[in-house]
């Protein structure tokens, strides 16, 4: 049976890029079920774009997951497929994006480079691997080609991996990275509900968050809906993670908050 | 023979919650198929969600209908699953988002709150009930799953209605909400031509408009193409009602009008 | 065999009209696969629309190509259905918007004016003629209709042509018009490489572009990747035109570039 495919890219809606992938796709496995996860990722934000990929995974079909957010096109960087543990295969350029989706769902099994240039459309464009490598290997693992056949089996320790600062806490402050801003203005930290409990921040309390120049007080609770409209709030957010959010407004755009930046949270 | 499943929501599409949304469906219900009418509606606008849903149902083919604009998730607000007069199931939060568009299509034959967590995604998280709740059940409804099933029916008479004010005609002027603003600037009324008629304002004839601070002239034509470029137009729009726009230009930039605007219509 | 319909326009997706769309087209032939090429054309850009069109449709299954950007909407301009060499049939105005891209897949065999109101949606909108005009024929031509039923066949040469400025090399200075911008800021040119390569423009060679006000300096390569960050490069892109950008940043943002302009390129 073929497989579903799934596509995660940085292209926008704009251009013709997201329609000439579904294109390819539907001329080489035409039965292929294609899922858009979102093309919305920021330009080249390689962070954003694993932070996204790893809270949609678990809740696809198993099948054939292709990521393209990718400054390094026409550079040397590899292109992979990943198997996970869970027997979903992950197409993309080996530059960090696929990893964390990865170990949402169990964690690495094999890899391999992407190699046959017999896969390929040709020619293969300098910029546009989506189109011309990617897609139309993604295209036949949905078919049923063994992923062993697209290139030789590499080292998991050699993958390189995404460049997160990992939470700390330390004397009661929770530091974490800002991976994601969502449409709504809340930011995802990369660490979890239970970092909070770490710097002693229970549901209910009241907590500073320190971000660049701004300091800001928040009220940790289960949702948004619990604070009045303007307030902010900490809260474990749909993926696991800790979002910051204002009630009715955009916790990024008062903050000054973006990817990649690092927050203080400390009890109030 | 499995349903088709339509989605609406005020999530955007640059982060992965449209992606899992269609995820969960296609794990639930492999064969229904998906169309997304809409994921642009302004964050929270219930208004807006309200008026896209009822453009579009009629054209939609008969299915399960989602629409998540959604303030409240995490408080106490209902889920409800409404049955349409001609068949279809709509599915969404109980916050006068569904309401127009079940009139568009003869109206409610009966309703209920959605209830059994046994076909909820668990853990239920606090603040994406469109992945956990709405669109798990909708997947069902598609498999055949009778909606007295997923909880008690619930008085027609108790469902949330839209806060829209009706359209009123008085001493030759015509006052009307502005309910919706699409990407061309174009406004949408809560009003039709038949108000306009009532106005003595017939198609030809100039009109001004008041909305707020702005006084501009208009012509009632069929179309903006018999109009002059940058002449203001008032016209019966795709979906029945007056639209307000500008020739290869904006009315709403222009008069700097607003989703929820009383607009003032009155023969120039 | 049911024919994929494919979906071009410059609705935007913040309304509900590229879900009526796919409505119209799933109740009239519930089995059509429905690819949705772009509806992030400018609005009204008919350029920017045929550029993007022509871009991906050798990619696209062969089947039904719908592209609506249509400012002539509600004004005597003709509906037409083209019929590609290879078997594609294109619907949409005739205003240039089909031209382009019947030429990228070996040109136009015949051609027919949309006539018979048989096949549209009743009561034909002044302002919709995507949904109640050309997706209706499309939906239709997809089930088997011959295409010679919408209505009298019309010359070729009675075509509307986009109004592209072909490019010119002219003293070693070569003059080309921008087609479009992409999201990355991109600027692609009605000319490629061949046109680099006669202004006596080499792979490695650096350049001088002059746009309006703005003169910068460019380098000539195969890919933004083969530049530093912060600089502008000159390559063919995926599409085989001339694409000008900037490395990690955006050439049409830096130079002022929008699609229409016209653009001086010469050794510099």
């Amino acid at each position: 049976m073929t497989r579903t495919v799934t596509l995660l890219t940085d292209f926008g809606l704009a251009d013709e890029f997201v329609g000439v992938l579904e294109g390819v796709i539907a001329r080489i496995a035409p039965d292929a079920r294609v899922i858009h996860v979102s093309h919305g990722i920021a330009p080249q934000d390689v962070l954003q774009g694993a932070t996204v990929l790893a809270n949609a995974l678990p809740y696809l079909p198993v099948g054939v997951h292709v990521a393209v957010v990718d400054p390094g096109v026409g550079s040397e960087r590899r292109a992979v497929v990943v198997a996970c543990a869970d027997g979903r295969l992950l197409v993309g350029p080996d530059n960090g994006l696929l990893l964390p989706a990865a170990e949402r769902v169990g964690g690495i099994a094999q890899a391999w480079a992407i190699a046959d240039a017999a896969l390929f459309l040709q020619p293969v464009s300098a910029t546009f691997h989506g189109r011309d490598v990617f897609v139309p290997v993604a295209a036949r693992l949905a078919l049923g080609l063994p992923p062993e056949d697209v290139g030789p089996e590499i080292e998991q320790a050699s993958l390189v991996r995404p460049a997160i600062a990992p939470p700390v806490v330390d004397g009661g402050v929770l530091s974490a990275t800002i991976v994601a801003i969502d449409r709504f203005g809340n930011a995802a930290l990369a660490a979890g509900g239970s970092h909070l409990d770490a710097a002693g921040i229970g549901v209910g309390d009241r907590l500073e968050a320190i971000c660049g120049d701004a300091r800001v007080y928040v009220v940790r609770a289960r949702t948004f809906a619990e604070v009045r409209r303007g307030d902010l709030v900490a809260f474990e957010d749909s993926a696991g993670s800790i979002g910051l959010a204002m009630n009715h407004g955009s916790f990024a755009d008062v903050v000054g908050a973006r990817a990649g930046d690092r927050v203080a949270l400390r009890p109030a």
